[in-house]
């Protein structure tokens, strides 16, 4: 797609910014949240928006108006807006200036803008046209499976994007499975991940995914074709049971070899494909068309927002301010995400892909290094779980970890329980809150042990209940939380160059192994550091 | 149990030790492992050792023979031998001078003392005999339910170490599962947990464990109150099916109300009970009895090798030191634990919770503020799987992050796949060890895109294959890591007092909540900060 004539270049670097200037300032003597007469009602009452379908709950960040204030300067200096809405409406966004790089849009939000007011710009509409065009033909391809009811098992070969987000969405949704479904995933290289996901399976009545965004994944590929060989060896014939989704033309992009193959486009990085069919196909099988449709409604609401000009009800790019302040200006270096809903188990693990991969990043746009910390790392697993685990070092440690708590008006599922006069969902919305006030509170005490620093700054999203719409928007959310941090940074939120030395290096060692066998096309080739490794593992005992 | 009389107290602070002096000098100018003729095969055979099944490759750390020479100053200094010797042998190690504390023995080692070489103190004698009891307790139960074929399902109510650890080490043995055994963990307050673990389970074939070492976590006690109304209202019998671990006395331990009460005593701590019964049951019935056993003989095994004197063979105690190098000397804020294996998926989250539940602490073991960093922040996913998400981070981010790796010689399932020569175990292996040398080495490159800084340090803990007997040393490995850490922090790695405000705050939400219904007691109850969240909840659009 052709680039836009309103393309933003930063010419002035992160710390020699206006607004940085005064955060760093305001970040020598930031709020101490413990003070009297700071953590009131009224500050939780005031340190708060809604939009999307959530509010925005930051009474216990460490913010005042003023460092607000410098942080939306921030955001407009940066032009975030602008940026924003380049990328919605397909602007070339994923480029290094002066360097190869991929050079193209990222138009993940065009694969679910088919609702109220879609982008005008003829790429993000033809993207749109695309993406509508798969999503149809997955309608049809399901009623399809559907009415002959030929599958109940789906196995789902990908790694990476093809695998954390689509999985984080299925766990969220488990309320909704089909009775007479269930789904089988293979992500990694591993023979013992394949061994175990085919364990007991029926292959005459399973469907298998293929994912590969280029066709070309070594893990994707390797388990793609052990699945084929027990499908081989079955007796049956994998045309009839393989699907895969790939851009156009990639190998897997083939109707002869599988029984349909879905799209997606480069204009879709991995890590953002989760409303693309990479989530679709899944998504519709386990539970129904109409909850992709759902999914898809709810993320490209959240995608209004964050397009909202008014600052303060602009939630996603509020969550990356959020997380700037406390990474760059108060200096922590991890960020832990608590989900307080069991569903969203592995959410956590998809957004710190979404984040670390998106802006684990040391050159800005223009190729230059960075002087500042980029994205933080992020982990997390879901309350009140988790406070009966690393919550002792949050509380108890020497340091600080901010924290974006996740919670919900209602649960799922109607089977709540009532004991000693509250339910359980209400056992576990007091948790969530009172960890809130806990972190930021602190306890003092006479016995050492007992004693709580507090002044650990949190925010809580919370929503009404987790369906296709809200998990959409929370998914949403948090890519463009993810985008807005990187424009902030003026770095490029789009491309992962990081993951190339490592396969280099790993054909390599690969080469020793074939080498040994004789069976490799060099059979002198010598990697010494990659024969060491190998002659520890003959050492063994 | 009676305090020995070889109680080691430490009056020297950290920062006055000499070898402490040591280390900060070494790292002013750490070495560089990207420098020409550092990383070599020589070195990567020489920085190694082996023991308990696992050799431990750590070339590729920051180290050199004089700084190793000083770790091991430290551990001496800080008689960390010695505080093992005590801590297996039942000394009072849980405990805070001077101020009320736990005051107890640490005594998991006990759990699994049956074999050779068993500890002579009269208390840890005492205690594998109590230990044993239950073990043919729990073997004499598992022939039963066998013979009669009662049960097909098990239920398991548990949160925190009884959730994470068994279940961590049940993923990591699935392939030995019996045909016709499943399994569904309730852990979460969330009572979606629930309804989504109860989903379509025949409860008439199903055996429930509830797991509180106290018999009265509010989360378990809740989830089996739920589950035991579901067993009523389907006409079942809950003392019949259901079974409890506490300890002796406990409101759990009560035969009319189960089929079985197994026991675990104060004596061992939630994180460090997965070798209790606490793992033991879930192990037995799914896997058969001798998967237990072979998992006592392994991490028997390597608390033997914890004891080893030659600090150049006792694995876990270098182990500690790396991360104690990397943490307290480099600086390196957080831990990356990146299993090369799938079936290890939930490993990092019980380590997660063994280091930093148990080292996460701020005072000392004279209750005096520690002025160094205490536990790291630990975090990790399976690779090869990991390459595709944060990994790009750790290669190009600005933040430098230390990594423990862990692999096999062999996979677990005979069903390797061959494709170009080589197999998908030795494709795992590859990316294993090329990760290693890549992070360490980096790459220079004209493109700024293309750069990785490297110096990267890791190491890896090489097994010949994940059985039993393996996992069981693994595990044993990673608590006496965190011990050792403890020991030489000189402080208390065995109590958990973090998570008490945390309990306290949620009480009094909780009863902003139950004043609503005017159910509470305390009609009148007001609780500002509560009812200002609570105020959210109905304020949500």
């Amino acid at each position: 797609m052709a680039q836009g004539s309103d393309e933003v270049i930063h010419t002035v670097r992160f710390n020699q910014l206006k607004s940085v200037e005064h955060l760093k300032k305001f970040a020598e003597s930031p709020l101490d949240l413990r003070k009297e007469g700071v953590l009131t009602p009224a500050r939780l009452m005031k340190f708060s928006t809604e939009a999307g379908g959530y509010k925005l709950l930051y009474g216990t960040e460490k913010v005042t108006e003023e460092v607000m204030q410098a942080l939306f300067d921030l955001a407009k200096e940066r032009c975030v807006l602008e940026e924003m809405q380049r990328m919605q409406s397909g602007e070339i966004v994923n480029r290094i200036e002066g360097f190869p790089s991929e050079d193209r849009a990222a138009l993940h939000t065009a694969t679910r803008d088919f609702f109220e007011q879609p982008q005008m710009a003829p790429q993000a509409r033809e993207a749109a046209e695309l993406a509508r065009k798969e999503v149809d033909k997955l309608k049809i391809f399901m009623e399809k499976i559907d009415r002959d009811n030929t599958f109940n098992d789906l196995i789902v070969i990908g790694i990476g994007g093809s695998d954390l987000g689509p999985k984080a969405l299925y766990l969220a949704l488990q309320y909704l499975q089909k009775e007479d479904r269930s789904i089988h995933f293979i992500c990694n290289i591993d023979p013992d991940d394949a061994a175990q996901a085919l364990r007991g399976v029926n292959l005459k009545k399973s469907l298998v995914l293929t994912v590969s965004k280029s066709g070309t994944t070594l893990e994707t590929l390797t388990n793609e074709a052990l699945v084929r060989a027990h499908f081989v060896e079955s007796g049956l014939k994998p045309e009839e049971h393989f699907v895969s989704i790939s851009t156009p033309g990639s190998p897997l992009d083939d109707r002869n070899k599988y029984l349909e193959c879905f799209h997606m486009w480069d204009w879709i990085g991995g890590r953002y494909s989760a409303t693309s069919m990479g989530g679709g196909v899944l998504l519709s099988f386990m539970f129904g068309f109409e909850v992709y449709w759902g999914l898809l409604k709810g993320a490209n609401a959240m995608d209004k927002v964050a397009l909202v000009k008014d600052l303060h009800h602009n939630l996603p790019l509020i969550g990356a301010l959020l997380a700037i302040w406390n990474h760059n200006f108060l200096g922590y270096p991890t960020l832990a995400l608590i989900p307080y809903a069991q569903p969203l188990s592995r959410f956590s693990a998809h957004i710190q892909q979404v984040e670390m991969e998106s802006n684990g990043k040391r050159i800005d746009r223009q190729g230059l290094p960075v002087d500042f910390q980029t994205a933080p790392v992020i982990w997390g697993e879901p309350g009140s779980s988790a406070q009966h685990s690393f919550f002792q070092l949050i509380h108890q440690g020497t340091a600080t970890i901010p924290l974006e708590f996740i919670g919900y008006k209602e649960g799922q599922s109607d089977k709540d329980f009532i004991m000693n006069g509250t339910s359980s969902h209400e056992k576990l919305l007091s948790n969530l809150f009172a960890q809130a006030l806990a972190l930021a509170l602190g306890q003092q005490s006479d016995n050492p042990n007992q004693v709580f620093p507090g002044n650990t700054p949190s925010h809580i999203l919370l929503g009404k209940t987790l369906n296709p719409y809200s998990l959409g928007a929370l998914l949403s959310y948090f890519e463009h939380k993810a985008v807005f941090q990187g424009f902030v940074w003026n770095i490029n939120s789009f491309d992962q160059e990081g993951v190339q030395l490592g396969k280099r290096l790993a054909n390599q060692v690969l080469e020793c192994f074939a080498a040994r066998k004789g069976s490799t096309k060099t059979p002198h080739y010598s990697y010494p550091l990659g024969e060491a490794f190998l002659k520890h593992l003959d050492t063994l005992t």
